[in-house]
């Protein structure tokens, strides 16, 4: 079992026992999963986007999480305040550019939160972190393409995004890539039917929010966090993948809230490479 | 069995038959789950919280939720605009002051809401309904900390809450807490496993605003609201417990559409004190 | 077997070839449920609903859906710009009139949109295309009256839409009706369970979009839509109709995304009358 098994699964303890509040300002269309799955690995959501209180909130939580999946002007400003307050208190922030690439304006967007807020941890798929990395993308909508989820490049994209920013960068596809720049790993855990469900991965940022939340090391809460939902997406299939994406839906949260250190560090595939 | 219990199984009865349209300005977190338990308890959701028509739609409407888990500045003008119909037609308002205490917009769009609409029903949690009852409060975001569920405070908090505002106050808990000020009742269903969903509690309002839409006595609905969520827990944790908590989900809407009159009289823990 | 199933089930064969990009701006109770199925049917997923990027992500989409769910002031000014950019493309519109007739609101954003944007497919229930075909209505809130589904009207309806729009329109109901003013179909797959949970129209628009994205015929697109819902309310009825409608709900979505072209051509009840 590799070190980074086991500090994943030393986190996932961590996790349990302290319960961290995790602040998502995301888009509408996955949030209830968002909820669900943060409370499933054992932490406790909070959503607030309104500019009033957002960077409150984030002030009593232990994680802010930022999803641009549907975002608007409103939410995007409180995004900045919530990400300055954060910063201001020593509070990692995970950023998930959902469809960057797709639009001028979450093309914009992702510019203005990485220039005015320090984020600890970048997830997107092959196309979006493209984008991060300065690369250009081309990108369908806010899904991966199959081409993206195959590409051998992503341990390229993911080091020249998390030197460009100074933080932990993750791509995620068939085999996800996580670097910070000096360390970096590999998880093969996951199933190809995770993309027939929406919001598999403002999923799995939801839970590098909350493993972020519970640790100092972010590379390890990025780790943690991606190989938790592949192990899930794995177990969920063989309970309940023949019986549609509804089912399979409903069983990866199942597989998040029985997730314990054991079957973590039994079924991860995650090594440093 | 007890009267109260007697009076929640009618006025379930008395739900299914009339299918009140409820309607609800909620948070966009479980807003799926709400219409969905609306539904499967036997009434009709409606969710619309633009200015220009939340008034009309309470206006034809045969009870008004509101919610303050997203809110922001365009939906708290909404809530009081359909509030104030709701108090001239004599339409009854139930509200959930999601996560009061714990930031000051929640506080003061809490008191807002308060003063200039008279509410029917006020259901929170314990640190949520302390806010309330003018006792500050000291809340981990939205969600119970586990201090206030086990708390003996409960019926000194409601009670205050309904005094305060001449209505019926419910604090849910592991016990339950309801009262109108002159009557008071606990309820002992549920099971534990409902926090590690989110949105019981957002559930639980809509609940209770279907039984408002169906009877008169607000202080029997919220009884009978609380109640109907308790028991359907416990059905969905024989049901789907070992499986995870998003089959736990599923199975609560799947006990509410289930449940009816003799179900309520023989599961029903509900007594006055 | 009908010409028109043979048609259908073609066209859900070319869906699940070319995955085609469909744009939703949508309401926030049923969008998680419409993303999902549209994914389900073989299509990805947009919700994008800020007028900085609306058109944009229209642009590279190959089907548009406009629904009123919970229209505000800011989304129907990005519906309007999509709408558009779509017919300046030639990419095909679908617009769902939620609640058409229930408020002012409803009314007049229902008119806007029809004025403004060439609409491709209508569809909703009966009350609502009575408001679209200008013969008033008589709705109690977005959910279909009992008396409105068993009406023998839905023919006229229907056309007198279809005419006055140069359209497809689609009216749900008991039976379904769909006629573009020359062909009229009638689809009596469906279970009446379908109206116990929220979004079953909504995501019946979604799946329209979906086809309607696979080919040029948005007749036959709707008509494939329609069927491929009410034959996913059949298989989940028999699956978990007896488990209650959350089971039921998933199981709609399970159904969706094993439904083929063989399934489809044996149980549709698809016929031009």
């Amino acid at each position: 079992m590799s070190d980074l098994i086991k500090s994943a699964a030393e986190l996932l303890g961590q996790l349990r026992k302290s319960k961290p509040l995790v602040h998502s300002i995301t888009n509408y269309v996955t949030v209830n999963d968002c909820a669900n799955i943060i409370l499933a690995i054992g932490a406790s959501p909070v959503m607030a986007d309104d500019i009033e209180e957002a960077a409150d909130i984030t002030a009593i939580s232990s994680a802010l999480v930022l999803n641009i999946g549907t975002l608007n002007k409103r939410t995007v400003e409180s995004m900045l305040a919530a990400g300055k307050r954060a910063n201001e208190l020593g509070i990692p922030v995970v950023f998930d550019p959902v469809g960057a690439g797709a639009s001028k304006l979450r093309n914009e967007t992702t510019q203005t939160i990485l220039s005015e807020v320090k984020v600890s941890v970048i997830r997107g798929n092959m196309s979006e972190l493209c984008f991060v990395a300065g690369l250009g993308s081309n990108t369908k909508g806010v899904d991966a393409a199959d081409e993206d989820i195959s590409s051998g490049n992503a341990r390229k994209i993911a080091s020249i995004a998390a030197n460009r920013y100074n933080c932990t960068a993750a791509v995620t596809g068939a085999i996800d890539i996580i670097t910070d720049g000096k360390r970096i790993a590999a998880v093969s855990n996951g199933h190809r039917l995770l993309s027939d469900v929406t919001g598999t991965g403002c999923m799995t940022t939801a839970l590098v929010g909350a493993f972020c939340g519970a640790g100092n090391d972010t590379f390890v809460a990025a780790a943690a966090g991606i190989a938790a939902m592949g192990i899930a997406g794995e177990i969920a299939y063989e309970k309940a993948g023949e019986s549609g994406t509804g089912s399979f839906h409903i069983a990866i949260i199942d597989a998040v809230s029985r997730l314990d250190e054991k079957i973590l560090r039994e079924r991860a595939r995650l090594n440093e490479i």
